[in-house]
């Protein structure tokens, strides 16, 4: 499956990088595929592991933090992987054009 | 900490109160506190307890459907516990006046 | 429509009762009808003036905020209103029970 | 300010690509910066013009279908641009290494 997931501490301050930095660094090392963007981060794969890299990333983040705001999406199609830039190629397919990614 | 979650069946078409209502049962029988409303559910706990429950109704959707999509917010506040009526609560004291709960 | 938001500032600290009132104080005058829950509002109404407020409620939280995070999730089933009670009623008949709410 | 959304139609089953390629085409045309990604679409820009394209696009939605489900989040960040590139590049320069993007 597919998941979106973006973890954000409040009492940090607006400047996150440093904080985004400690969940991406686990992100990275856990062996999923990944994609970071500019409002969270996409991983694939299965349910325990994924959500037991999201439980790492929030505790770590709870570390630093007393309240943390953890958001997750979940596109479960059964069947299916290679999601992270298979979706994106199937709308480049129907228009028949390169789009920004 | 405070969970709300919904999960969204995209086969089954536009109504979704027989899908919602397992969903809800499992959640009632959980023993977890919690709050449906018209926009999703909202469970206080653990996050091993809410997130087995959350996987449960998941996978419980999955048997019936193809693709599903499932959010979840999570507010976790240090220490903080009763807070499905607490947080409402503490914002109708700032007012001065009861809210549409 | 019904139209569920929060909007979150990252510079004011863990406690937000103060921020979320000024909001709830604009969404209990919009006419609008709402519910508050614990992690959000949820408001029922068309686009445009669900939009104006939720616009009106983030400009308010950037006056004293340097970053916010606002979010929205709308669901839009042509021809129904009355979904805030609607939606949950048509739960619990589902359940022949009555649910948390 | 940074914009996420996602528009997901509850009666048109499984497979999404020609839908979200109906959105795709008209946030290509809109001239704000964006990127597709595997779980949305993230726009740059203000208020009006942001909101205004994704009205169209969820009207557009709502042409074909009785339900749409559309999700909004937004990062607003007084007095920022560029950040559709620029949170990545934060991200990467505090680890120092390239991430997967």
């Amino acid at each position: 499956m597919l998941v979106e997931f973006s973890i954000v501490p409040l009492d940090k301050g607006t400047h996150l990088s440093s904080s985004v930095a400690k969940v991406l660094k686990m992100v990275d090392k856990s062996g999923l595929d990944y994609r970071l963007t500019s409002m969270g981060t996409i991983v694939e794969g299965r349910w325990q592991r994924v959500m037991a890299l999201i439980e790492q990333c929030h505790e770590r983040m709870m570390e630093d933090s007393d309240r943390v705001i953890t958001t997750i999406k979940i596109d479960d199609h059964r069947g299916r992987t290679g999601r992270l830039a298979g979706k994106v190629e199937a709308v480049e397919k129907v228009l028949g054009k390169k789009l920004k990614t």
